[in-house]
């Protein structure tokens, strides 16, 4: 059980029984569990079991997020969500879904790469605009946008190596390693990892909407 | 130049004589400077050239800030610093050191190594009374205590790997890969680098303190 | 031939008929015989082949045990064997069935994550009770739990890295890497290699169970 | 505080001021303390601070352990350590010297090369007439040694890789995945790890003994 | 065109069609062709387009000889082909099928473990008795048997490290590193080279027998 | 014997002795050669064999140039060479040796990293004001300048990582991949590899230079 | 949006739907678009989405042109293309296709290895004749045509890594270390990426066609 | 004991004593023996130890032959040994050294490198003239020479990759990679292991030379 994230099970490795049985236990608990990499299989024995009202699915980064009608509490916190190619939209959707189950607005950025950073500047000015209190950014190959992102906005940034490329590096490890190495100041998660980066950002971004609440 | 974080060089790299040259342009700008990495011999250079009354000198992280007289402004942002045994403390320090210098409260703990997890209890207690907005922890060989804190507080994890230990995996990818494959929720940044843990740590601190203010 | 260790065939790489011909071999030597990594393919050849009633599947770690009728004699030996998560378990299975050919009792207790330490400690007890004489921990992604188990109770841990996970270092390679960096004593076998662990295990608790006897 | 095992210290990466004091509270609460890896300076300063009667140096495996006279209590355990080369011998040494550490009489027997299979024979004999309840084998290379061990004793076999050797895998990659893969069933530890190998050999011969006491 | 080896066609990477045109072109100029790494669709084709009379096929292996019934012209030399599990049957056919196709007498011996040592004495006797002039020694996950089989014969080995295993340096890495550290004599080729392997053993034996015949 | 390229050792790995040998028989072929890596003894040694009239000797790249009074036949090709950082200058330097002796003229610009990218344009300026043919960019760390100058120059860029950096993928891995793996189009070169990227350069623009000529 | 490169679209990663969309807007835009490394499932997607007579398919590359009627217009640049063996021409061609889009003349020369090196010098010679401004070489395995090639023409020589070969290094990691390390000049790209190579040699062409017209 | 080949030793990672003792029981074995890779304390500590006149030392291998008078006795058997650059000549008289001590005739050719072919071509008709057995070719960076060796005469060749080189893939695994990635029929041995493949040569060698007088 972690600290102020809320319940999810990563489907890949668990046969599709296992993981309708670790939502139920879940949902009892809690109400509402994301489920991560969802094969067709899995997907097919969650639709089965579970009443499809209460299911949502979102098809590019393959999540579900389950409920008994307990809806979202919202926190007020606001969450930026960038990714540079269309390759990374679901590993984007991922950290979008978990950032708005833990009570964020989320604003999200698609398809901004740094091929054509003039496509970038209204996006963040977009952010400054709805206050976003931490921004994920998803970047596949040499993955610099988190770099470029980290230098326009002055909250905390969150990188995303995303496993898209090939050749040398190509599984996003040419994406990880530029973004540890980075000049810039980013934290950074495991290669296609958005639901880490989606946690790590709302999770900063609750701290900040609560802090405003209390004092 | 970075949004919000604060001048530094890192000297390993660089000649003596263009570290000094360096400072000096910067200190003219902003009057306060951060130094990273610095060998014996960067050192001297700086010692003879600078006046000694406007350095501050961490032996343990090779770290120094050299001012003009110039003074930190304090932000009200807290940061707590966690090492996991004595050889990790270098790189806890020069994450505390930035923290100071983008104006955060620092709250340390060292040696508090998994192994004597009963040691981490009361420093995570302290942690919570200071009320920490983030904590940094650095960790090398297994790197597995930014998870287990990470468990423990609900405030972000940044977590270091250290290049302590030998054998495979002893030069801190061992706890890199550790804190990347970690369940629990932590942000990486790259090996050694604290200097980049604590900038992010701070700006999440200031941006919480800030929030505090503004409300 | 191996010391004190079961007959075992490796399927993987082997054709159907090469697995069901080494099976016979084996089979009139010792009675019995253990296959692992057995794909479908195999499966079925080992059906048509041998008297199903003499053939025990375990679906989780795709292992059979085909006899002739032989049963195991049992030595007194208890081994213990943990899985962390879900994911894990096939592996941990492949332990049980060698530690059980080679005349151990099993205590096995599966989904025992770090996350939920909580979770761990009633294992922990029932395993001393049941007086286990060795440990195997089987662990994906960070792989930590083999050292907090090598903390909570004394008689040797054997950890398997287990190839769940993905991203940097996600097919076991974090888990190994971080079980040989470990600060706790523990023993490491190879990704996925539950038939050695549970071996390795076994032959300890069984020298423990006859030096008990010829004192 | 780790469960059945000694104090011990790795010195490198700690300033030798570091090492004596952590030294020193260990001494206060178990009377003996391990220190591994340990440079001259080191070595030197431990020898100014403490009286050099009660020091132990073991110049081949750099390692030293410091007592207050408190004598080490002897359990009946009997751990046998084998080195494949002389240049092994560092770490083999230190496997014995926790070994003793722990109470158990250790039976040596070095330079023992696969290359010269018939220098074995004889030695594995000693291993059986004096009883050994594990075996730690140190190998650097292609590390084979544990393997053939394994296939001649029926006691469990720790297997060490050495960082001897040059070119591709000759840091101890080689002996490391060579053990790994064995058709034998070894334990292994990280590259140079003589200190983990011998007090996971000492704690399954502590165990025989201590069963053959109880029964 | 290369000195004194016979033609051969790698056959993954290319189209069917590119593998039948090569093999037309090689067949008029020397009447015979090896194709190695065969799929099934490009065993259909070749099957279409030449005479099943003049077509070989080692299933183990995925490797067809294709001639024009020109006959091999045999040199008299001699080739030892060792494997040391039924998983690596394949790699060593294929060192089979280019030694003969270069007028070598083959030798073989499969499933010569080193696990079962006493296995291997009576296959290295024939080989002695056979006046075998090169070894050839197929062997995956750890690989050592080459190291064995050079200690035991003073003609010159070759070691083949085969893709089979799982986990750590499983796909035939392990068997490459330690065949490259070995301490024994070995010719070391590329991981599954079985066609280089039985190459230049027979490129060996060739130069033997010819400077029997010379004298 | 290369062609277009000039006569060009490589000291490092060579003995001083060896190096002055080949200079001297380069000289007397071609009347000017260049040296690269050159150690402190390599360096010495030269000074004792040649006339230090003759030698141009550039300390960050560690490179000299020695002749026996043959001048350069200037060609009319321009290169460009930016480097990102302080610590890259070194590599920079070696771009612009081997160009200049290729007869181009050099239009360089240090210390323009990413960092500060309004740094970049006004150098951007300069190359298109001086018609550079070819841009050489050399960058450490995240390696992401050459792709950044790529977006923004019409004329071929080759990227030099430079082994400046910490931790994962700090000694130019990091650069090397990024570069691999970017959107833009550039050329590559080894890690450090001045020399190559400086030569490649020039040869484009002397072929640029020359079509303008025979035009 | 690249500099004097051509619009292209890298389909792995992004769905059939993604794929047509970008298509259609490049296409408004600049009348031709490329699409690389193009499934079946997107091929189909593709030729139902456009008029077939103005898709150009290019088998062994997967790539295809689309265009709206609108011409390449001839820059007058010439660019050689080799791959050294039949399973380079995928990657071979997709330079071909880039270049040509870029407007130059392309003159290639498939299958010429380097183990055949006879078959190289009359395709150089009609390099040379045709008046080609740079070359690409694709090469698998060992790599090391790029380098012969360079040594025979006085053009800039680009090299691209082919992921044919299979063992150590065969996913083209040879190849490309090989190119890097090469003594010869020559510019590398990724593995695999005859796209970014075709792009770089045709820039180098048409500035070299350009300079030629402008003089 | 390795069969038919010489008493060697591998000074690296021994103490000087011990490399001097286990010369002496060597010497009364056979005579005659090998030390490599000898840094200046172990040659120190030799000369001290041995009579100079027994003494053979090559500086640039590192290696010396101790002998107590003892001649070698000629076989007959004749061995080629090429290095690619000068920075190789250490590894290659390593070969011969070794190939002399086995009693071969050994015709060397140094400096040989694949930039200029011209100069191999000459070389290669001195080793046919002088009816060489075996080569023996050392290369680092990308290591090419073997595979043009081996194209160009029909003994078998011996690969020796060198750690010669400076970025990726530059300690000698890009010139590993590339023989055995080589289309090319070659042996491979270790990085750096002159002693190996000039031992490998030599056995050839000696079997021809043996199987000439045996007829
Ligand atoms: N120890 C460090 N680790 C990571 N980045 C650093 C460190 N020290 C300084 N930096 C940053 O690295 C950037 C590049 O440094 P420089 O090479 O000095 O221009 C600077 O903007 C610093 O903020
Ligand atoms: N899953 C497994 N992991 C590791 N070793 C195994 C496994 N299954 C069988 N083995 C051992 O591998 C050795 C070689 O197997 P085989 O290739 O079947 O001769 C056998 O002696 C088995 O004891
Ligand atoms: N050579 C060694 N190899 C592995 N672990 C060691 C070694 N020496 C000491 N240790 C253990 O490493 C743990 C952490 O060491 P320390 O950093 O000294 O607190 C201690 O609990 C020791 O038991
Ligand atoms: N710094 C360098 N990096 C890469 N190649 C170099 C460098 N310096 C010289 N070379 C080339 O390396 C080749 C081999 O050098 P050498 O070993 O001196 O014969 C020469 O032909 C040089 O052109
Ligand atoms: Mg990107
Ligand atoms: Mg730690
Ligand atoms: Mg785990
Ligand atoms: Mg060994
Ligand atoms: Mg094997
Ligand atoms: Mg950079
Ligand atoms: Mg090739
Ligand atoms: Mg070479």
């Amino acid at each position: 059980y972690r600290t102020g994230y809320p319940e999810a099970i990563l489907a890949e490795g668990k046969t599709p029984e296992d993981v309708v049985e670790i939502v139920r236990v879940h949902l009892e608990h809690t109400g509402r569990v994301i489920v991560t990499r969802v094969s067709d299989i899995h997907y097919e024995k969650i639709h089965e079991s579970f009443n499809s009202q209460y299911i949502e699915w979102s098809p590019k980064s393959r999540s579900t997020v389950i409920n008994d009608g307990t809806p979202v509490k919202k926190t007020g916190g606001v969450v930026g969500v960038i990714s540079a190619g269309t390759a990374d939209i679901g590993v984007a959707e991922e950290a979008c879904i978990v950032a708005r189950e833990m009570g964020c607005d989320v604003v999200s950025a698609y398809d901004v790469g740094v091929a054509g950073i003039h496509r970038l500047y209204p996006e963040i000015s977009k952010f400054r605009d709805r206050e976003v209190n931490a921004v994920v950014v998803a970047a596949g190959r040499e993955g610099t946008l988190p770099a470029v992102v980290s230098g326009l906005i002055d909250v905390p940034v969150i990188g995303v190596p995303v496993s898209t490329g090939y050749g040398a590096g190509g599984k996003g490890e040419a994406a990880l390693l530029s973004m540890l190495q980075s000049c810039s100041i980013i934290g950074v998660v495991n290669i296609d990892a958005g639901f880490v980066a989606g946690a790590l950002a709302a999770r900063i971004a609750n701290m900040v909407a609560e802090s405003k609440k209390n004092s």
